[in-house]
C-alpha cells in the first residue's frame, strides 16, 4: 500500500473503531465489551474487500498497528465517552470521517490490485459502509445505512471521484483529497442539515 | 460456468435483488437503501459460495451483468412495488423463486469446481439461503428460513435432486429444470397453504 | 490438523451446535431450522478463521464429521430440549465449553499456519466468538459477547495461555489443557456468579 493511502486507511479504521466504542457506551458494555464492538467496526470493511479481492494476508494481520489503534480506541472511548454532550452525534461524525477515509483507501486497494473501476468503486463503497453495518447490527440499531439521511450515496460519490480523477491522471493525493471531502463534507451536511433523498412512498 | 447455469444464477440474483426491493420498499427507504438492499440480497449467497469454494474472481467482480440486475431491481420496485396489494407476499414469491434458482446454481457450481455431491448440496442450500438471511437481519425481520413455513428443506430437495439427478448422468437442462420446478413448488405450495413442519414443542 | 487439536475442533463444534440446538428450542423452530442453528453455530467461528488465514478447504468441507456432528447435535436437541430445567443455562454452558475449545483448536490452527503469536491470539478469540455471535442475532437475541458478565477476557485468556505456553516449549496437551479450564473455568464461573467487569458508567 502507498504510504498516503496506508495512512488514511489507518485513519479510517481509528475513526470508525470511535463510532464502535461509542456505540458500545450508547449500550453500557465492559471493556472488553468496547474491544469487541471497536475492533469489528474499525475491521469489518477492509477485512471483507481483501476477502473478495483475495488479497492475503489480510491487512490488519500483516500489520498490528490497525489492532492497536482499535484498542486505542476501544480504550479511549471507555474512559472519555461520558464527558460527550452526545454520543449518538459524535458516534455519527466519527462515522462520517470513516466513510471518506474508507472509500478512499478501498477504492485505491483496488485499483492497485488490478480491478476495473466499476469494481474499485463497489469496493470502495463496500469497505466504507460494511464495519457500521456491522456495528449497528450488534447493537441493535438499524443500519445508518439504512435511514433516512444520505449515506451510501456519499460513499458512491467518494469512490467514483476517486477512480474518475485517477483515470484522469491526477496525482494521489489530489484524488484522495478531493474524494475525502466530497464523501465525508456530504455525510456531515447530511447530518447537519437534515438532507436526504426522496423515500419510497407507499 | 455453463451458459445455462450463468442465466439461472443471474435470474437467481435478479428476483433475489427484487425480494430485497421489496424489503426496502415495507421499511421506506430511499433510492440508495433500495440499491443497497438489493445488491447484498442479491449478490449474498453467491458471494459466500465462492469464498467458501476459494473460487476467484468472485462472480460479479468479473461479470458486470450481476450488478447491473440488481439496480435494474432496484429501480423496478422503487418506482412500481406501491403498485403490489401485498408487498409481503411477492417478497416471498421472488424469494421462493430465487431460493430454487440459487439452490440449483449453486450447487452447480460446487460441482464443476470438483467438490464432493455432499459439499456441493452444502454449497447449493447456503447459495440459496443466505443472501435472504442477510436482506431479513439488515431490514430486522424475523428470517424467513427461521419462519414456521418449509424453507431450507426445499432447498435441500433442490440441491439434493439436482446432486442425484447429475450423478444419474441427466442432461443440465433436465436435472435443473426439476431441482428447480420440485424446490420453488414446494416453497410456493407452503406459501399458499401454510404447510409446516411440526415445529419444536416445549 | 494434530489428532488432539482435530478432536478439540470437532468437539467445540458439536457443543456450539448444542448451544444452537438450544437457541432454536427457545424460538420453537421446525427440525429444518433447528439444523440450520445448529450448523452456522457450530461452523461459524472456524470458517471465518479458515476464510482469514485463507486456509482451504474449509474444514468443514474437507472432513463430512463436522456437518454429521452439527446435525447430531440438532437432532439431540429437538428430541429432548424439553426435558431441560432451563434451556437458556444449557445453552450458556454448552456455550462456555465451546469457547474454551475453539480458543484452544482456533489458536493452535493459527499457530500451525505460521501466523505471529498475537495474530493467533485474535484468530483463537474470532473462532471462539463469531459462532455465538451469529447464532444470537439470527435469533434476534443480545449476543452473550455483549452481556455483563465476563465472555470476550476467557476467549482472550486462553488463546493468551495457549500461545503463551507454546512459547515456553509446553506439550501441546498440556498447553491446551491448561488454556481450555482457564478459559471454560472463568466463563462457568461468571455465569455461576454474575462476574463481571465494570461496566461504562454513563
Amino acid at each position: 500500500m502507498a504510504p498516503l493511502i496506508h495512512t488514511l486507511d489507518l485513519a479510517g479504521t481509528f475513526v470508525f473503531a470511535l463510532s464502535g466504542g461509542l456505540a458500545a457506551a450508547r449500550i453500557r458494555l465492559d471493556p472488553f465489551g468496547f474491544a469487541v464492538v471497536a475492533i469489528v467496526t474499525g475491521l469489518g470493511g477492509g477485512t471483507l474487500r481483501n476477502l473478495l479481492l483475495d488479497l492475503h494476508p489480510v491487512t490488519w494481520m500483516a500489520d498490528p498497528s490497525y489492532l492497536l489503534v482499535c484498542l486505542a480506541a476501544a480504550g479511549i472511548t471507555f474512559a472519555w465517552a461520558r464527558l460527550l454532550e452526545s454520543r449518538l452525534l459524535w458516534l455519527r461524525i466519527a462515522d462520517a470521517l470513516g466513510l471518506g477515509l474508507f472509500a478512499v483507501a478501498g477504492t485505491q486497494v483496488a485499483l492497485a490490485a488490478g480491478t476495473h473501476g466499476g469494481i474499485a468503486i463497489m469496493m470502495g463503497v463496500t469497505t466504507a459502509i460494511v464495519g457500521g453495518m456491522i456495528r449497528d447490527i450488534l447493537c441493535n440499531e438499524v443500519p445508518l445505512v439504512l435511514q433516512k439521511e444520505i449515506y451510501a450515496l456519499a460513499a458512491l460519490l467518494g469512490a467514483a471521484l476517486y477512480v474518475g480523477l485517477d483515470a484522469l491522471g491526477a496525482a494521489t493525493w489530489l484524488a484522495a483529497g478531493v474524494a475525502f471531502i466530497a464523501c465525508t463534507g456530504l455525510r456531515l451536511a447530511a447530518i447537519r442539515w437534515n438532507l436526504s433523498l426522496p423515500p419510497y412512498r407507499a
